[in-house]
């Protein structure tokens, strides 16, 4: 039986979703709590997409498949008594067996969370941007990642994808108060890197740094070197999945 | 000249406010701070009261006899550069120099904070309680503390304060959601440990473990081993002082 599993996680502490030689992951953390809940037997699952390391997923899929009938309610119980206060499990349901995290999902979307005011308590969720920045140049710049692009512009290099077209529904900037703001991608897919690529541009365009014709001619450009720096991991979320 | 500063703080780090031997406080933090933007002249702080290990403020107040005029913007500029990203200062303004930030206060505003379901994203400034709580019961048993009462009960023993009456103005219980709540705890002045020690004992009221009337009983007791445990130092925000 396949079974998708909705959870979050902070990822402050972990080397990113997927599974790393050395370094702790939270794949392998759950992959752990579950082989241990099912006899030693190993259990794989199979997560919606990577993320970085120190990336935080408000809602997460991933799919595993289970040899017996599952009481879920139980599981669910569980895992979240066992797993670390960095990650919960809200919901876990059976699904059709061809149903796959990855593949199946339609939407992805990221928020990026960025405060102007020094602010101790949002520190590990948010980043703290201490220049001024232009909100409405900003989401003019945005606007433009709308549609269906090339992204090699915002795209780590060497990445085995064999195409870089994403189609974006939604690039905008949104306030939670004057000095707490939010950046919110909407994708059909998002190459290695892409958000905090974009996001990194886009501060550059609301200093003043670059002009929104500067934002265009970089995306329309297909070329990572004009991109500008990426924006710290700990600002980000995964933050909806969509099937 | 004396002049007040209006902080932040996140408590996870430190040892409490107050200068201790061996560990690291919020007011040793700022004094290193302030003694290196003085030349290395010692610096000494007074802040408008005690916190806990562990215990955060969204608004807490100091105040500093400074030698000369100080350009107070430049100076909340450098200190919140200096400073670490657990610490930010708000502001900074010159006061009578009769104005004390302990004796001043007239009232002082807690709040409690907890969450009843699993939240990554929560967790350094909630605490996590996994059994049904019943709000309005609660609201009903801190609906007691509400007045002028001794509060010996909720008070460390062995604490050298001459009097434990309190003027108690607010003593309530919100939700910011169905999942997230928060105690408001308003005072003339707070004994040490009262705050979690009157959260403890609510939420064995909340669990149906005390009922309104052991609740009544206790706090009348005047009788520090009747109340309950305090609630961890995580959820606990100083909120609010007035002058």
């Amino acid at each position: 039986m396949r079974y998708f599993f909705e959870i979050s996680y902070d990822g402050t502490d972990y080397f990113g979703w997927q599974n790393q030689p050395k370094q702790l992951s939270v794949q392998e953390t759950i992959e752990t709590t579950l082989t241990r809940l099912n006899s030693n037997i190993p259990v794989s699952i199979v997560g919606c997409g990577r993320t970085d390391t120190g990336v935080h997923a408000k809602q997460y899929f991933f799919h595993a498949d289970l040899n017996e009938n599952v009481d879920s309610i139980q599981l669910l119980y569980k895992l979240n008594k066992m797993l670390p206060t960095s990650i919960s499990v809200q919901n876990i349901f059976e699904v059709e067996s061809e149903k796959h995290a990855r593949f199946s999902a339609t939407k992805r979307t990221y928020r990026y969370f960025v405060h102007l005011r020094k602010n101790p308590f949002a520190s590990k969720h948010s980043t703290y941007f201490p220049q001024p920045l232009d909100f409405d140049i900003m989401n003019e710049a945005a606007a433009l990642l709308v549609g269906k692009h090339d992204f090699t512009t915002f795209s780590k290099t060497n990445t085995d994808v064999k195409s870089h077209d994403c189609d974006v529904f939604k690039a905008k900037w949104f306030k939670d108060s004057e000095d707490s703001w939010y950046f919110e991608y909407t994708s059909n897919r998002f190459l290695r890197n892409m958000v905090r690529a974009t996001v990194g541009t886009l501060f550059d365009v609301g200093t003043g740094k670059l002009s929104v014709g500067d934002f265009k001619a970089i995306l329309e450009s297909k070329n990572r070197s004009k991109s500008s720096g990426s924006a710290d991991a700990n600002g980000l979320f995964l933050w909806e999945i969509e099937y």
